[in-house]
This record gives C-alpha cells, sequence and structure tokens, in this order.
C-alpha cells in the first residue's frame, strides 16, 4: 500500500509528502455530479455502495494519497435523534433545533454499529475497491461544531442562538458538549475499526468563538474525543479552522497526531510555533488559489512545501475545495506536491 | 467637550479609557427602531436630520464617550455609480454586481460635497445637537471589502466571485482597489472637513484573504486611503475584523494612529505584539458576550481592561453590537468600563 500518509502521520523520513484535499469527493468532480444527479445527498451518505464509489472517485482522477469516506458530520446528530433535513441550495438543517435548554433526556447515545453502520460499511466497501491502494480516512464533527449546528439548526452567520446558549445556560451546553465528546470519540473509534487507517476531526466552526470560549466549550471536548478515539490505534488529525491562535494548545491539549493548519495561517508560521511539538502538520493552501492559472498554482505549491519542510507533514488544502474550480486545477495542485515534493 | 477619545487616540495619560461601541446606533435600542419603523434604512442614511438623531441616541442612552455616524459603507459604491438595493431580512446587495472584468470607466469618481453631501451634513448636525458633548467619528470601508462586496454584490459565504477576479484578474482588481483607495481617503477626507474629529476605516472582510492575499490586495489600499485621509489632520482608527495575524503590518503599514482589535485576537497578545509601535488600542469585547448576565460583563471588562492597561487604549466591542442584546446589558459594559477604568 502507499503508506506516505501513515508514515508522515508518524513523521517518519518520506520520499516525498503525501497530498490530499479536503473534500475530495465533492462537487468540483464530474464523476460526482453524475451520481449526485441521481441520488440526493443524504441518500448517497447513507447507501455505502454510493458512499463508496465516490469516496474512491478522487484517487482515481487525482492521484491522491488518501481516500476520505464520503459522509457529513451532522450523521451523528442525527443519530441521537435530531431530524435532519436537506434542501438543496439551503444545506442541511435540523427540523427542530436545540434552544431554550432543550431537555437532554431526548438525545440518545447512539451505537455507531447499530446506528451509524452504514458510514462503517461505506468505510469497507471503499477498502475493498481501493485494495490498499491507499488508506482510507475516516471523520467526524467536533463536539463543539456539533453543538452549534444542534442549537443553531443550521449553518449560521454570527451564531446568536449558539453563543447565547453558552451565555446563558453554560452548565446546558458542558452537559451537551461532554454527550457530543464521547458520541464523537466512539464514532471515530468505530471507523478505525472499521478500517480506517486515519481518522479527522473537523471543527469547522473553532473559529465561530473567541480565545477563552474555545479554552471553555471548544477545546476540553475535542480533547476527550481525540482521547477516545487513539485508543483504537490510528493516527488523529484535528482541523479547526479559524483557531490559528490555538494551534499550540491544540497540539498540547488534544494529544492529536497531526494538527490541520487552515489558510489563514501562515506556513512558516505554523511549521516555526509547532517546531518543538510532538506533531505532524497538514494544510494549508488557499482553496481560492485553485481559482489561479496552473503555473501560479504550481508556484505557491512550491513555496508551501518549502515553508512546511518534507518531514511530518501532509499536503493538503487549507479548508474544503470549491464546488467551482476546474478538474485540472485540483489535478495541477496534486501534479504539483509530487513533482516538488519528490526533488 | 469630553476629549477622553481624542487624547486615547494620542496616547495621552487619561483619567479613564473612553468607550463607545461599534454599530451602537442600531436596533438593539428601542428608541432607533421606533424610527426604523416608519422609514427605511437607506431613507435614513440619505436624510441627516434622521441620521443625526439616530447618532445622538446611544449618547443618552449609554453615555459613550463618542457618537459614530450613521451611515453605511456601500454609500460609496453607490456614489460611484453602483445602484444599491435593501431588502429587509436580505441585506443590502447591488443590483449589477462588477463580474468578468466589467469596464471601471462606467464607475464615477465621486466629490464627497456634491455625491455624498448627506453624510457630511449628518455629521454637522450630530455636532449641533450634541454641542461639543462628545467627539463625532466618521467612517468608510476599507477599499478590499468595498471591492468584494461590489463584486459579489453582496454579502457572501465564500466570496468565489471576488476572490475568483483576484486570481484571474489581478491586474484589473488592482485598478478598481486603487479608484477605491482614492475615494474612500477623499471621503473620509471629507467627513473630517464636516467636523468628524476622528474617522475610522472598517476592513470587514480582511479575514477572508489569506495572509499572502491580503498583503497584495488588501493592506496597500488601505494604507492609501489612511495616508489621504490623514492629510485632514484628525486621528484615523483601522479595524481588519479576522486579519489578527496582520497586526503589525497594520500598525507600520498603513501609518493609522489606532489600531482596532477584533474578538478573535487576545487582549494581551493584542498590547504585547504592538508595544513597541507608535499606535493606541481599541476593542475588544466579544459582541456575544453581552449576552452574559450583568455580573460575568463586569468581570470580564475588568480582565480586558487590565489586558490593555489604560495608556493609548479605547475600550470597545472587538465587532458590531449584535441586534438582540438587551440594552441594559450594553449600558452595564459601558458603566464598568467607567467604574474599572476610573479606578
Amino acid at each position: 500500500m502507499n503508506d506516505l500518509l501513515l508514515r508522515a502521520c508518524r513523521r517518519e523520513v518520506v520520499p516525498r509528502p503525501p497530498v490530499w484535499l479536503m473534500r475530495q469527493a465533492g462537487r468540483y468532480l464530474p464523476e460526482y455530479r453524475a451520481i449526485r444527479a441521481r441520488h440526493q445527498f443524504l441518500e448517497m451518505v447513507t447507501t455505502p455502495e454510493l458512499a463508496a464509489e465516490v469516496t474512491v472517485q478522487p484517487v482515481r482522477r487525482l492521484g491522491v494519497d488518501a481516500a476520505i469516506v464520503f459522509s457529513d458530520i451532522l450523521i451523528l446528530p442525527q443519530a441521537m435523534g435530531m431530524e435532519l433535513v436537506f434542501e438543496d441550495g439551503v444545506g442541511p438543517r435540523f427540523r427542530e433545533p436545540l434552544r431554550d435548554e432543550a431537555p437532554l433526556e431526548r438525545l440518545r447515545d447512539p451505537d455507531p454499529v447499530r446506528d451509524l453502520g452504514f458510514v462503517l460499511e461505506a468505510i469497507q466497501r471503499s477498502r475493498e475497491i481501493l485494495a490498499h491502494e491507499v488508506p482510507v480516512v475516516g471523520f467526524a464533527g467536533a463536539p463543539w461544531t456539533l453543538a452549534s449546528y444542534m442549537i443553531e439548526g443550521g449553518g449560521s452567520k454570527q451564531f446568536t442562538h449558539a453563543k447565547r446558549a453558552l451565555m446563558q445556560s453554560p452548565e446546558w451546553a458542558h452537559a451537551l458538549l461532554d454527550r457530543l465528546a464521547t458520541g464523537v470519540g466512539a464514532l471515530l473509534k468505530a471507523q478505525v475499526e472499521a478500517g480506517a487507517e486515519v481518522v479527522q476531526i473537523f471543527d469547522s466552526w473553532a473559529g465561530v468563538l473567541s480565545p477563552s470560549d474555545y479554552r471553555t466549550f471548544g477545546l476540553p471536548y475535542l480533547a476527550k474525543s481525540v482521547r477516545i478515539a487513539a485508543t483504537a490505534g490510528a493516527p488523529v488529525i484535528v482541523f479547526a479552522l479559524g483557531a490559528g491562535w490555538a494551534l499550540e494548545e491544540l497540539a498540547r491539549d488534544t494529544g492529536a497526531d497531526v494538527i490541520g493548519i487552515d489558510w489563514h495561517t501562515e506556513a512558516a508560521s505554523a511549521r516555526r510555533r509547532l517546531d518543538g511539538e510532538n506533531v505532524a502538520l497538514q494544510g494549508n493552501f488557499d482553496p481560492s488559489w485553485l481559482y489561479a492559472p496552473v503555473p501560479v498554482i504550481e508556484s505557491r505549491v512550491r513555496t508551501m512545501l518549502e515553508a512546511f519542510g518534507s518531514r511530518g507533514y501532509i499536503a493538503n488544502l487549507g479548508h474544503g475545495i470549491l464546488p467551482d474550480v476546474p478538474v485540472e486545477h485540483a489535478r495541477a495542485f496534486v501534479d504539483a506536491v509530487k513533482a516538488v515534493g519528490g526533488n
């Protein structure tokens, strides 16, 4: 197997950095759109055959060094009893958001095998199709990110409901976050047991909290999820979008093997700040740079690789790939990492 | 006159830090909503009597040390010929966004006195009503923020149109940004000449660009606007939301008198990083903390004031006040600054 990703997670010497793209199984791929045209998003997520097919598409098309299972972070709250609605053009939302200290006893503690078997089966099927060609990455949302979705009901501009809950009902919020931390950890552990060689936690709304609030409501629960997940033995990547100020604390307090760097943070600064920590780094090409002409992409990849260095480094975007970038530009990004990184 | 703000901008010794709130003339005030119920937003902005009335409301209600003129950053692009539409619940948008290298000759270079006289008159009237009680703050949007609005057509989640323009048509973008930098500078200068004692530039979408892109497309044009505005002799505050990484560069490269700190950045870290620079600091109370009980607000104000210190500091929020916070909590914030800061 191409084990570049696993070796980079362990900070071993590698011939070149591994490369994959967050949200690589997505709408920028014509073969993804072809399947999406015939199926609803949630149907694709919950049907292992479809999810596995889409999971392996970017390996074929781009030659990336990992396949991330096609799924969604909101399947966990859904399994806890929150009814999820996907409407085209609006994005996912919960039919009944958690508001005003809604009784948490209503929420179930899901058993991943019984309640989320479809994602575990999607991982198994992806592995079969790939025949150990590249590792499969499992993932989940971080407790704070899931909690804010559950309270807001969906995406939000200012997250006023979620923030008001933290300020007005901190004990209720802590109880919710603790339930989520356990659930996230269990889901990640189950994904590793189903065959995922690496798992990533997305704290997509980390940047919505000020540093002191993130230390109170974000980091401790993220750390708990990582601790549970890590018992399964696979490397854990933590990606906290918009929390560049927290890199050192993410490395020290969560015990993650890899810290994802977003595109807001400068590569050289991230490397310098995490130099003494026992972690690998992943990131952080600005997704909008894939709009640039190919020679510009190549030149910026070179700059990024120089800043990160080749040891303990996974080349990736600094956030999910945008749905309207040309496939050839995504391919140019991957090729440039392989060409430059192999020198 | 209460000249605490002016003295803090000049980093003079003051008995206590001045305090005001970004977006303080806004929906959280019942007396604002009473006027807004009878008038459209744009009507209020362009009618000096209404704008002045709303401008002074927070001085009366909260006892803040400055009045910021009630206006909108998009009046400049509108005066350049972009038709602005305000729809309730949607926010402002331009009827015809600038796309695909739209010819920039179509845009006018507005004369502030002739084309934006309403904001200048609102400043004059506010000064008359306040009778020199507190200074009046003028403002404008930064070139990059205005350009991204003009290209997107309105608010945006990922700013894909604006970013694609930067990547695919950088020369066109530079030409647009340069036109805007001149216009922003001229508008701020005219506001000072009309009586504004301080001006602030809001780079509300600074955080939408990665550091290297902000250095290319944001900072140089922001600096040009500051240079032009500063010729009028009043202190200039620069507030670049989401660009906490850039504090030192904002201080050194723009020549601003005051650097606004957003709530993503820790107060102590901002103070430390700007310690050697010749600038005052403004900020940075998390607006969502105004949802918390009053004793929590008071305690966090104390922490903030200790971190910033009293010299060269203006107490403020770290972003605009949220529309649904209780007025008494806004008042508690102001009172706490006065009480703690006066000790």
